[in-house]
């Protein structure tokens, strides 16, 4: 199956990983809506965040990416969205807002690759800080 | 405090109350951007989602009322959305989208109070059926 998330997650593409462990793990998204705007996505495939079998767990871990992104970027406030037309492969939208970012839907931001990874190393710093 | 949400958990304030617990209430949405358009509701006032501490239960609540809304209103989707800048007070808003209603964030539609009441019995039967 040429499932982008399925090559992220065996490592056959690249991604800025902000969380990693045995169900789940947590990436950029490559068109942000804000800075830090994060997926969080099983390992296994499934389509819908709604199919995924241990579905409490799985917010649980968007919790823990949000408190990391709390702490790393200091947002407004923080939104989730779940669609899921675009890549048929659960994943959880965190679009962190900064002060003012109100809108329902952000346009597409372009951060170059350097903030990108300054971004996620942030995150990553807090998600190990605990 | 004059929250809307506190006051339709008081019973002081009419709604469309498709599920009630302990912790939880959903009620369908009375601007809704589709037919089924629900909201899961922390009894307790949180202003976020991500403020309510049984996080991953009220979770797995919204996927107790999506199963309901899938058997009863057999959505070709559904998505999961928090925003909550217009009431401070914690909802996970459910959107089923029917066949075709795939934009992010769908008009506000108006149902007739009769069409509202039917929506939200027939979610409460296949909550009943389980």
């Amino acid at each position: 199956m040429n499932c982008i998330f399925c090559k992220i997650i065996k490592g056959e593409s690249p991604s800025y990983t902000v969380f990693d462990n045995n169900d789940f793990i947590a990436i950029l998204d490559l068109y942000p809506r804000s800075r830090g705007h994060t997926l969080v996505i099983p390992k296994k495939h499934y389509q819908w965040v709604y199919d995924v079998p241990n579905f409490g767990a799985y917010w649980e871990t968007a919790l823990h990416v949000t408190r990391a992104i709390q702490k790393a970027l200091t947002p407004e406030f923080i939104t989730y969205v779940t669609h899921g037309l675009e890549i048929p492969h659960a994943h959880i939208h965190i679009v962190p807002r900064q002060k003012g970012e109100h809108v329902f839907v952000p346009d597409i931001k372009k951060f170059a690759r350097e903030e990108m990874e300054e971004i996620a190393e942030k995150i990553r710093r807090e998600i190990k800080n605990g």
